[in-house]
């Protein structure tokens, strides 16, 4: 399949997210942005995206794009199957860029604006083609929240924001479809709320932007990772449920708990002040360093979150299954696992943790079982396969975002019994990293004891034991640790 | 020393959080609620807590205190070391409470307030000793968030204060001193913004509970688990810092992007719109089940954050210092790990995971590294031990929530060698789970290849050695996975 193609209008911080979105789940990426800076900024949201991005994936993704920067609008949206506009915001500057993209493309190309505040129908007005143009509205950092807001205006047909989510869910997004048109859609519309309260609480002097933050990330924030408002107060109810939290909370409402009736002048003083308090709190640290903590903590929350199905981490989930396995082929040992190490595989002598390298073979071993058909239907009737040793040869170091592939053979499977040899190769150059021995039985999941599999699955591991019966023996099986001297 | 004592009046969803929270770090709790089904209703939160708290921490925690219901506040706080109302948001009960509290225990008793609203000098009024009463406001679920908003009236000395923020620290939380007095503190403030913004947009029909949820969790929910909301501005505003950011985003304040100026009606449609849109949302979910998945995504994200010392997961690697690791007795084996199977270390075979025996064993080979002094200041020097052979022989099961212990042997250190055995047994019967046997290398961080550790490390490791080779030969060293048939 020919790539695809993105242009991408506006190359800050929210343009250089989505150039880096779009590249690294394999699309080709033009950008045009007059600022002369534009190229080493965006080259820097790259290097981010590049360190982050692929490692919450549990599968390979697309090899990257290629990125260029156009020398104009028309250059770069030239054959583009999404243009994305993310120039600063100013009503008539996006009407004269999308008039601009509009008469350079065919009809029916989407063209999503990333604007956080302006009306889908405002931007559409004057527009060559309104029809193809809506509000797709990202989240800094782009390339890993996965938050999109999408959202049409009046000429808008429903047909073009399907087809947009569903290039956005390929990208590993989520697109929230807004029904109704409103400045600042809804999530900056939650935010700016939040924002106008910690200005006073600020201006008033109650409380530091230090102190405001660690309100925030110590409490509320945690929930609201995983759960939203809402859900977060149904459960806080408890039994009696969210009729019975708003009977409770409610009142508050006629309480004066917010100043919000009223919104801070940004004087001088109050800047000022702001960019003081800031200075201390995180005046310590660069904003490169900032972003790549940040970065971490999200690769880190976000994959915590997957490993539980939920939230944001279901998405994540979701594009696996999308991207899918690498193909099956059992004459030679079988490609179980080819991914990068995500961020959080790391440790304090910066590479791979070696509890990660059993996290890997582990993962292989699952790919493996699901092949010879003990998958999840299979574990959730009652089968399953335990491991009763594991050997592990540690032969080479491998860091953060480097790639890696598994190998699997089967040395023996029959009966109960399963004896598996992974080789878990970088997938750059193809040196042997590691090796993983493993020796499974095969369990009823009621019993907790060893139990014949069914026959399908033994027939399949019977199969593929017998093809690689014929490959070379590799090397290190059967080897143990030998105590020295 | 004698056990600390918590007098907890209240049992609701945070009084019950509370009375998790002390007990299961150690001290006894005597719990007043006039409320029949109180005791039962504590059980419930006492459950979801002990499944969900003790992983948070990679040590062992003292063993839990014992958990009273008492028949009377005077019965409840009868020689308690620190006195938690939580009852109902009505000022006339809490003065009433509180009083009755007083009449029973000495001057100098913390006294805090779950209040989420009410200022601290206002409960004060009308005290028998208004200086020992203060705000110490959680987070529901009080036994996994950290944040408690500390706030002390015109009456409290500052003493008191830190004493109270010395407590909450040992019991693993954050205390926010909050320096000025206003109703609802800060973070409530926030929370109540937000809380208003959203009751309109679904008011309005704009969007519904769940799509507000999503507005959250997908997107600005996540920055916030682990950045607040200055500190995330700031790194989006880029090189150009805080004020630059100010600059972009203040006029934003005097559009139109929020409802805020005005307080929706809690109309009886408005409730049952929301109590509707929330069954819709929810509703497959009993509260319990929610309860559980929060928790489970909690702990995730709590240990993700812990693993890069950052925000409330930093809090957690303190409290783990501050618990401090089991004693060193080098005349047997060593004990290297002490602690429960936290929430996020299963699979779906329900119990734990087989690449968390090794994070279980590479931790008790750090911790053995930090005894023979290749700790966190030698290896920021240069040097460390890379593994480079493992052989784990899983033995039995344990599932999330149980405790374990690592007892580590060493059978060979003499120049760059070191020959490790483990030994996992559970932490109660004692029965062995798994061994893990490892060969490791001193190398040096630089060249990346062998070196001789430094003369201290070696003759410390070598002295252990020599202790541990009078012990009798434990079951499973140099064993091999052999090939069957």
């Amino acid at each position: 399949m020919a790539r695809r193609k993105a242009a991408v209008i506006g190359g800050g911080v929210i343009g250089g997210g989505w150039a880096a979105r779009f590249q690294l789940m394999g699309w080709d990426v033009a950008v045009f942005d007059p600022d002369p800076e534009a190229e080493r900024k965006i080259g820097e949201v790259l290097d981010n995206a590049r360190r982050a991005l692929p490692g919450l994936f549990d599968v390979a993704l697309p090899s990257p794009g290629r990125l260029v920067m156009a020398g104009s609008v028309a250059e770069a949206v030239e054959g583009a199957d999404w243009v994305q506009e993310s120039v600063p915001e100013r009503l008539e500057l996006k009407h004269k860029v999308l008039a601009e993209v509009q008469a350079h493309t065919p009809p029916g190309t989407p063209v999503g604006s990333s604007t956080s505040g302006f009306r889908p129908s405002a931007l559409q007005e004057g527009a060559p083609r309104p029809g193809d143009i809506f509000v797709a509205h990202p989240f800094n950092p782009v390339y890993l929240l996965p938050l999109v807001e999408l959202v049409g205006g009046a000429a808008t047909q429903d047909a073009l924001l399907e087809h947009a989510a569903d290039i956005l869910r390929a990208l590993g997004m989520y697109p929230l479809r807004i029904r109704a048109e409103i400045d600042a859609h809804v999530a900056d519309r939650l935010l700016e709320a939040v924002w106008r309260e910690a200005l006073w609480l600020v201006k008033d002097g109650v409380a530091t932007t230090t102190e405001i933050d660690e309100a925030i990330r110590m409490g509320f924030g945690l929930r609201w990772a995983q759960m939203g408002l809402f859900e977060t107060y149904r459960v806080a109810g408890g039994e009696a449920g969210m009729r019975h939290f708003i009977g409770q909370f409610g009142p508050a409402l006629k309480w004066p708990w917010t100043r919000l009736m009223d919104v801070p002048e940004l004087t001088e003083e109050l800047v000022e002040r702001i960019a003081r308090q800031s200075d201390e709190q995180s005046g310590h640290r660069s904003i490169r360093a900032l972003e790549r903590a940040r970065d971490e903590n999200l690769v880190g929350i976000l994959r915590a979150l997957k490993a539980r199905d939920w939230g944001a981490g279901a998405v994540l989930a979701e594009a696996d299954r999308h991207l899918g396995p690498p193909p099956v082929d059992i004459t030679r040992p079988i490609e179980t696992q080819r991914r990068v190490v995500p961020l959080d595989w790391t440790d304090y002598n910066g590479h791979m943790n070696e509890a990660r390298y059993l996290q890997a073979f582990s993962d292989a071993t699952d790919r493996l079982m699901e092949i010879i058909g003990c998958d999840a239907a299979y574990i959730a009737a009652g089968g399953s396969y335990f491991t009763a040793e594991t050997h592990i040869r540690h032969l080479d170091e491998i860091r953060a975002g480097e790639p890696f592939r598994v190998e699997t053979r089967v040395l023996h499977g029959a009966g109960k019994k399963m004896h598996l040899f992974h080789e878990m190769r970088h997938g750059e150059d193809g040196r042997l990293l590691a090796t993983g021995e493993h020796f499974l039985l095969h369990v009823s999941l009621e019993t907790r004891r060893a139990s014949p599999p069914a026959p399908h699955v033994e027939a399949r591991l019977a199969e593929i034991a017998a093809a690689h019966a014929e490959l070379p023996e590799p090397d290190g099986v059967s080897r143990a640790i030998r105590r020295p001297g």
